[in-house]
């Protein structure tokens, strides 16, 4: 797999052996860059920037390309007998936007979550676009994809957590939730949010006040207000 | 301009006396959506779908893109006049990615923000890409474009509001901020932050907890999280 940026380079470079080649951009300027490549003694060759576009399949490489092997992912019973006490999880319900995937995996470094679920048939997968868009989080956040995202809620019930749902309808204020147990928080898709099985194992379900004409949050956005929102009742000042 | 998007068109159409012409999907499934555009008696044209990626220069156009005409922006003191009290505004000092700003938009809308301040020179303007991701937020909330944001911001300090910046470095807690009195929030470009020259008109400075690997949060996500922040001192529950 080809992934890109300086953003996922650095983070990379602090556990260079799944590195297998990295391409830089010919007369790049950032000679620091090129510095801490050499020194990772790894395949290393040379090329014009249309090579790495065609090789990101996208414009916004920064000048490097790192051909790496897959990021491991993990089974959920590793992913829960990980978690901290107490545990907290995100899982996603059909995330198609792999923007949207990457900002998410992002904040859950920035909050300190333990893991990401993702659903292996509706959801968008660690894609190139994806790991980009997380600057890096997709190596920092351990992440399980599962076949079936109820029964994986079922288990993670079963070792105590709870599961909160965001949603509009039938929801409480954001406020409050109780985040003080463990809690996997269930974040929908760009269009239709949580399905209809997956809502049926939701402990409750939280909204955000919405003042304005638009119905919601972009889905990203949404998981970073209500996962602050946790940080800030677990960590009060 | 063309803008796109189902979403988009469901907040024009409400005020559909921008729309100069609109162009649907030929063999569009969604018969309501083709009611719904008949109804506004405006000049419509059915077009194959390569005709519709071409004219919005995006896939994502859900089979629809209108021709409108631009956004009337506001200038600053209409923003001030116009502001509930205490006000909230959003001052955004660089950001490129017109997906932050659509992202930055939609949240505004959703929070209640007053309106937000763009810089013509540094920062993405309401471009088609950031009219989409907004999901029409674009139209709901007021814009003004500025060419100088320290000027607009000592404007706003002289009309008694509270200039607050969102940075890592020599911030208090934003849990800590004073919320309850006028406050323009100011956010940074994607890559840089705030500029020093704006930096200095910042009362003070707030920042997230930040317990990962990863220096930052988006944009996009940073703002809405701060906000919700913001919303929630002036909305106790």
């Amino acid at each position: 797999m080809i992934v890109y940026g300086k953003n996922v380079f650095s983070i990379i470079e602090e556990d260079p052996q799944t590195i297998e080649k990295i391409y830089i951009q010919k007369g790049i300027r950032d000679q620091k860059l090129v510095k801490r490549v050499q020194n990772l003694n790894k395949d290393i060759q040379f090329v014009p920037r249309p090579k790495l576009d065609q090789l990101a399949q996208d414009s916004h490489h920064n000048g490097i390309c790192i051909q790496v092997q897959d990021i491991p992912t993990y089974d959920l019973d590793t992913l829960l007998n990980q978690a901290k006490n107490p545990g907290l999880l995100v899982a996603l319900d059909g995330i198609q936007d792999p923007h949207n995937l990457g900002a998410i995996l992002r904040t859950c470094d920035c909050v300190g979550v333990d893991g990401v679920i993702l659903c292996k048939h509706n959801s968008v997968g660690l894609t190139p676009t994806a790991i980009k868009a997380s600057t890096g989080a997709a190596y920092t956040i351990p992440v399980s994809t599962v076949t079936n995202l109820k029964n994986a809620l079922v288990t993670c019930k079963e070792k105590g957590y709870w599961i909160v749902g965001s949603d509009m309808e039938q929801a409480r204020d954001y406020r409050q939730g109780i985040y003080d147990v463990p809690v996997v928080l269930v974040i929908g898709s760009e269009g239709k949010g949580i399905s209809s099985l997956v809502k049926k194992q939701c402990d409750y379900m939280v909204k955000l006040p919405m003042e304005g004409k638009i119905s919601s949050l972009n889905a990203s956005v949404a998981c970073a207000v209500l996962l602050y929102q946790i940080h800030q009742n677990r960590h009060p000042l």
